[in-house]
Parts: structure tokens; sequence; C-alpha cells
């Protein structure tokens, strides 16, 4: 199971009850946060997210809008007398910031952080039943994207056929990653006889704040379900440019090109109280768009 | 016209919709700022408080409920494109805080900051209406309470009485600070016979998070409302100490020993979901007592 739940879905400034960036990656078991805005402990306690089962945090980027809730979280798990490593994946100057934040109140956490400065794209975590990479985008600043996949799930036995094949028990684990297996008498039992198909692994890229840049194509391509910011309508080309964010028909544009199943559409505006044009606009280019509203979880 | 209006009410971890510790003080056309935990500027959206407006703000020390909402807050400001300059009143440390959090944004406001770091005890600002001053609490970690004093108003000029006595309108500044006035024939003309009385001073004081210290009484002598935390219930006085916090009956007995006119108190501890015993247990000691509640503006 893969979903995303979305935490904030404004830019910078906060407006119309909009927060800034934040969002929970859920992935089987395991719950991911993206980006901390300011706000989002408050938003995890209204939308009943359990800050203690987060085990990794990233953050795209040092716009406050991407982190400022940060210390507030991490202070809070510590206050909550959390003792569960934590991981954080985050441009550099971060870990000063924090460390600092943290001497100045003479406070020591009861949890370790293990802070993973971003640097090179590439994998941050890898677990059997999933991975997370991270890739640059082209932003004002440092800025970096995630990719969480599923990887290969294993195939699943089928208990009766593998029974009337007379497969021993001891070969199950090679069965489910995909082998034939050969009697005594050397007969041949194909694996599509007594296993079904894995689920399919399911991806989900987040592109964090960006200009328009065909270079994102590549990184995100065939992904299930896209995050990509529309900071703007498509009228507001320029100041897109001038600010190192996206239109509507840009974000929808990139979508397209990277052949993904669906696009989510966030990061508004304050100019903007109302949404529904960013969902009709970008349906013009990419008609399975839909917009990152705060509190819904979109399943991948 | 003094006021207090309450932004958050709740010790550092936010709980039940109360938020970390923030309040505006209202002195004539002036607002003030005291602490901004994170969220205010939210809290400003929600109630409409014009952050334009605030000039000053005072933060009494670096626990994050009482400073994380500062970095956004100030950012928003920039991002509306504030030009007025702000005053910053904190412990030494927030400014290098800032410093780095605006840098690795690469944000230059388009504003200047004033940054006044807290020390001695004492007038932090003095204007012709109103003065501020500072003065040390008892917490873990260094930490500033904050007096706002309207100074002597002058008094009114009663226009019939003057044109009476016939006093030329060159000397009614002389008049509004109690001066007689002789006429050219030699008559006396008692100052209170053309003037009426100006409207009495008044003054608050907010105490921050403070452990119970009678020290404290001579700092907050006879203001007419004091703020002053009540984190826990009478009960728990051991962890009070503890945690250099206080409890309704510590606060109730400071505000009675201090002759204040009104007390109010906040900072209550997440444990607690109602805060009806928060007032009556007060009450038993000093019945003119009031919850701090968000949203509300407390005339002085």
């Amino acid at each position: 199971m893969l979903a995303v739940t979305i935490l904030g879905n404004n830019s910078a400034l906060p407006a119309f009850d909009r927060h800034p960036t934040a969002q929970i990656v859920t992935l089987d078991e395991f719950l991911f946060l993206i980006d901390c805005g300011e706000g989002t402990q408050m938003q995890m306690a209204k939308y009943k997210i359990r800050r203690s089962c987060i085990q990794h945090i990233f953050i795209s980027h040092l716009h406050g809008d991407h982190y400022f809730g940060l210390i507030g979280l991490i202070t809070s798990m510590g206050l909550l007398g959390r003792e569960l490593d934590l991981h954080l994946y985050a441009p550099a100057p971060l870990k000063e910031l924090i460390d600092l934040q943290l001497r100045v109140a003479d406070t020591t956490l009861p949890f370790t952080i293990h802070f993973h400065p971003l640097g090179d794209e590439g994998v941050l975590v890898r677990h059997e039943k999933f991975q997370v990479s991270c890739f640059r985008v082209n932003h004002r600043i440092p800025c970096w994207g995630f990719r969480f996949e599923q990887v290969r799930a294993p195939r699943r036995i089928n208990p009766e056929k593998t029974l009337q094949h007379e497969v021993p028990s001891s070969f199950y684990d090679r069965l489910k990653w995909g082998e034939n297996y050969t009697t005594k008498d050397g007969r041949l039992i194909l694996n599509e006889w007594v296993t079904d198909p894995a689920p399919k692994p399911r991806s989900y890229a987040y592109s964090a704040d960006t200009s328009y840049d065909e270079n994102l194509i590549d990184k995100i391509k065939g992904v299930d379900l896209l995050y990509h910011e529309t900071t703007y309508l498509k009228d507001l080309g320029e100041r897109a440019i001038q600010r190192f964010h996206c239109t509507t028909h840009q974000a929808a544009t990139i979508a397209s090109m990277a052949g993904v199943g669906q696009l989510i559409i966030g990061h508004f505006s304050s100019k903007y109280e109302k949404l529904d044009l960013f969902e009709s606009e970008a349906r013009e280019i990419f008609p399975n768009t839909i917009l990152a509203l705060e509190g819904v979880s979109y399943r991948v």
C-alpha cells in the first residue's frame, strides 16, 4: 500500500487556512514525512497522524515554508519521550540550525537524530519492501525531489498447486523470487504453475519547488503518481520563471512528457483564494490531474 | 487604551487546539507582540491582527514554544513587502539564529530589524505615551518578563472654561501638563479650573515562564493586570519546582502579595484538556483571576 496525505498545500505565505508544505507518505506500515512547514505538528494532530511512527523525514530545501515546523516537531517528539531513532535527510546547513536551537534551549533530546545531508542523486533508504531516492530539481537555492518506490514484491505461493506438483516447502523462498523447480525424477515444474503474480510495485515522486525543467522528466519517468508544484495559474508564466516556480500548464506538460499515471498539484500561491482553475487548467494538458487538498489521503 | 489579546495559552506541547505562547498588547494605536510560538502568524490571521502594525516584538526566552513562530512571521512580513523597521527585544543568541535562517534561504528582507539583546533590567522602549521595561524571572534558562506602562497622560483642556477665564491657546500645552496661568493683570488661574484630570495611566506585566519566586513581587507591584503562568494545578507543586514552572496557587499568591488589580493565567500544560480548575483554584487565593483564552482581548 502506498498513499500520500497532504498536510499543507500552500506556498510560502499561509492564507485562506491553507498551510505551508508538508506531506505524509504511507508505505505499508511505514510513515515518511516530506517537508515540514510551520504548523505541521498541529496539522498532524488535526488529521490524526501519529508522530511517533515517523522514522524518516525528508526536507527538500531550506526555504522556510518547507522546514520551519521541523524544530517544533522534533522538540515535541522529545517532550513526548520518544526513544526511537529519527533519520533526517536534508540540506547540510539544517544540522547546524537544529543544533543551535537545541543548544540555546539547553535541551537534550531523548532520542538520536541521524542526519543525512543531501548531495548526490541516488538512493537514500534501501529496504526490502521499498526504496527512497533523491534527485536535484531547479530552484533558486539547492533543492531536491524524492522518489518512493516499492521494490519488486515476491510472487505469491499457491499452496494447493505446490502440493499438487509436490514442490517441497524448503523451495518456497526460491519460488517466491521466480525460480522453476525440477523434481527428483527430472520433471520441470514451471514457476507460474505454482505461484500467483506479485502485486505491481507502486511509485510516487515529489518534485518539490521547481521551475519548468525538462531535465526532471528522466528522474520521474513512469511513476504512478507525481506531485508537481503549480504555484501559479497559466497566465503568470513570466512570474513563474522569475521565482523558479511553475504554472499549471508547465506542471501538466512535465507530467505528460514523463508518462506518469496521475498528477497531483499543490504549492498554491496565496494570491488565489479558489483552487478550481488550477485543476481545470492542468487538465487541459494532462487530464488525470487532481488537487492536493489538506487532510486528504491519495492512494497510489 | 491598554488591552491584551491572547493568541496562544498552552505550554510547550500544542494540544486540544491550544497553541504555544503569543500575546498582542494594544496600547492606544500601538501593537506589541510578546513571544511568538509556532503558528502565531496563523493565529494572527485567524483573529484579524494586522502584522504590518507591529513595530516591537519581545521574546522572553529561547524555549521553542516562545519563539519558533518568529522566523515565519518575519519571513511573511518580508513577502508582504514590509518596509517599516522592526524592533526585536530578545535573548542575544536569537540574532545568530535568524541571520542563519535568512542566509540559508538566500533571503534579504525588505525592511530593517533592529535587534536589542536583553540583558540588564530596565526600560527598553520610552515613548511619550508609554514605556516598556524588562525584568528577570527565574526559569531554567535566562528569561525575562515585560512591563507595559502608560506614562502620565496630559490633562484635558476644557474649552468652555479656558474661554471664560481668557487663557490664550498658546498656553494650552503648558496647561496640559499642570501649570497654572497668570493673566496680564496678575490674576492667578488655577489649572484645575480650566482642565479635566488625565485618565489614569494603566499597566500590564507579563512574567513569562517562571518558578515561584517572591523576588518577582517588587518588579510587578501594583500593576493593573498581571499575566502569570500556571502550567500546573495545585497538586503538582513538586513537578512545578522541577520544571521551573508554577501552580495555580503559586501564581495567585504572587498576585496577591504584589497587590495587582487582576490576574490572568495561562501556559497550561497539555496534560489538561479542561481549564475550569485553573480558574477556580487560583480564585481560592486571588478572587480576581481570569483565564487567558485564545482569541479574547482583555481590556486593562
